[in-house]
């Protein structure tokens, strides 16, 4: 996109937009490459991406960056006892519940500059136009950044949203991870883990939940859509698989006398990817991890571990693909003459958007004239956990080549705007509903 | 085994033997037992096997037990320049060159009590029967313990004998593994690296090497033999392979845009089982050593690199199994829109025994009355170093189940015996004449 066509076509937003808060599409790139230094790796650019993980220095500092940003719109902020950061606008009816909007900053090791970096700011954006505007809504407005979306750190993600929903897991808090218990990450943001139970909302605590998000997939693009209306968030059913054949001298074990682990495991992939792909439908499977142990050159593994992960909007397909894999994770061992013993890992709901906030958004789509169609989302979001405590909804915008979680990921500058706008006309619906 | 019939079969072979020199099972047993005290884990017995890495504090401590053991043999010991440990024993003609004989005390982690040390230890046994008998021999004889076979420490073995066959590679002193140099571990075990050239043995050196090994394979326990003559230690081939996909979300990448290393990589494991098994043949092929990049369940994986290893007796055999992998690689690679690069990483020549010492063997073997055949070593042994200096051979015994390299390597204390007094008769036999 060139300067001339983002100029014109953000007049032709504005042109669009009924009302008086106006987002401001430049402002919004120059806080994106702001909040970018955060975590860059040392001497590289924008394009060299991010490590932002949570609770680290790089994470504090992007944190205080953002809370500033979020006065300077105007906001009131708070950190809750979670370590969520709060910022309100308050409405014509502050004893109404809030419309509540926001994302993540902290990032994957390695990770882009799009994944909720925009949707955090976007929301700030959006307080700030308002403010600009003299815009007092009928509803208050809550701009939230959640903390620990990508449980990189701990191994558990949407930690803040988690505990706004009030689903913090047994001893989560005294969990160690690269030296750190999660309590003393916790307070090193800010938040008070003694009190992490004050972090809860209510059912009904928000009018709505919105968040604004890159689609870290390649359909929007490929179909020439700019905006995508999440139906809701897939479940997610993982399985630890272990498969345990001998260990052996890799020279002196005849083929035939082999009980070989990893042969077996490289057919167990193989069926994930069959079965996966023949349904038809949007579901996706993966074997992501994996692990040989002795993996020495010279010995015949004795023994896999891998992690099944099978992703789809209806929880029911999911467990029956589990079941297909079962059976034929069965079949393998007994031909290769080893042991295979799978064990659902974890298992997640699907978090299913609520129709009148997917209408609300079509109509501010259709109001802007943008493209849009409605899809799952195949990753998790903090939405989700909002999701269990009152009405939801979520709005995609397109990702070059639909890479994600690398440096190469990547939105386009009118993208980025066009969800603003799209999330600043929710916004309005509903803080006036 | 009973003790019963081990003390008969004793006698049989004691009955059997035309001289005097006649080992001791009982004494080559306890010393077995007692070197296994040295990197045995803690708290653990023989059974638990050994972790003798070579430079490690347990190889130091079970070297200077063997070196104690061969003064108390009557050898005359000296620790040459690459820190092998050479144990001499005088002849009525010592102008010629010794009958040598040995193997290694340095173990695999986590490895067993029979591999390497069954052969230095009965190197021992075989001069301390010579000594207990009085008797001359007319070449002098000599006992070698080589250091570092396995190749663990520092990922190169044969260390000790490939530099005595004058092989040490170009900077492999200046090698750094585990925060240690080659050149000063090979100073912790007494060596001189500086000298490390004087190490080299010249052509002619000995009338000829011998080694008792375990077999480590399952052959001579599956055809009830006693004794394997063994052929030649097989050609190794192995390639580096490099699958580059592409890393992306596994929740948000649809199945059809994939390029997951991981699925084209299992294709490739399957491949090499597959074509190995289906000639006629020995020959073995192995996938042993398979990393996932980023290996993270919820990433589509977008690299892996893995080691194909290929053996048999044929260089010629095992060339031809590479480029039909080869030729399968490149088809994987298109069918799974991947990357796959093959790269020859290492090539070892087969090392032929010597047609005169697998006679002699046989000779030995047909004077005490053991069953034996001859068989490729699939393993890889200092002996194909001293091949390439003189007549070579080596004496395999049988591995309970076939496994080695493992705690549950095993060898029954008769065939031990067993193998000790095939390899007195042959020393005998090589240095007369």
């Amino acid at each position: 996109m060139k300067r001339r066509e983002f100029i014109s076509a953000m007049a032709a937003a504005a042109w669009a937009a009924p009302g008086p808060p106006m987002i401001k599409g430049g402002r919004l790139r120059t806080h994106l490459e702001e909040l970018s230094v955060f975590g860059r790796p040392a001497g590289g650019t924008f394009a060299d991406g991010v490590s932002r993980v949570a609770y680290s220095d790089a994470d504090v500092a992007g944190r205080a960056y953002v809370r500033k940003l979020m006065e300077a719109a105007g906001l009131k902020t708070r950190i809750d006892a979670a370590g969520n950061i709060y910022g309100r606008r308050a409405g014509s009816q502050n004893s109404l519940p809030p419309v509540l909007f926001g994302s993540h900053i902290d990032s994957v090791p390695n990770g882009g500059n799009f994944d909720g970096d925009l949707g955090s700011l976007a929301a700030i954006e959006v307080a700030q136009a308002f403010a600009e505007a003299g815009i007092t809504t009928r509803r208050p407005l809550e701009v939230v950044v959640w903390q620990n979306e990508e449980g990189y750190a701990f191994n558990n993600g949407l930690a803040g949203s988690r505990a706004a929903a009030g689903h913090v897991d047994p001893g989560e808090l005294d969990v160690v991870w690269n030296g750190m218990k999660k309590a003393d990450a916790i307070r090193k943001i800010g938040g008070a883990p003694e009190r992490i139970g004050e972090a809860k909302l209510g059912k009904g605590a928000f009018a709505c939940y919105l968040e604004l998000h890159i689609e870290q997939g390649g359909t929007l693009e490929k179909t020439g859509m700019q905006i995508g209306v999440v139906e809701g968030i897939v479940a997610i059913d993982r399985y630890d698989v272990e498969i345990r054949g001998f260990a052996n001298h890799a020279g002196t074990t005849p083929m035939p006398e082999r009980q070989d682990a990893l042969v077996a495991a490289s057919e167990l992939v193989i069926a994930v990817n069959e079965i996966v792909r023949k349904e038809p439908g949007r579901q996706v499977g993966t074997v992501g991890q994996l692990n040989v142990s002795p993996n020495s050159p010279n010995i015949v593994p004795g023994m896999v571990k891998l992690v099944v992960e099978l992703r789809d909007l209806s929880a029911k397909k999911v467990a029956g693909l589990g079941e297909q894999i079962r059976a034929r994770a069965a079949e393998i061992a007994a031909r290769t003459k080893t042991q295979i013993e799978m064990r659902p890992a974890s298992h997640h709901d699907p978090a299913l958007a609520t129709p009148e906030v997917q209408q609300s958004i079509e109509a501010a789509c259709g109001k802007l004239g943008f493209k849009h169609m409605r899809l799952p989302s195949g990753a998790g979001h903090d939405a989700q956990a909002m999701a269990l405590l009152g009405p939801m909804g979520m709005i995609f915008v397109p990702s070059v080549g639909g890479i994600s979680h690398s440096p190469k990921e990547l939105t386009g500058w009118l993208e980025c705007a066009q969800g603003a706008l799209v999330l600043t006309h929710t916004v309005l619906d509903w803080a006036a509903r």
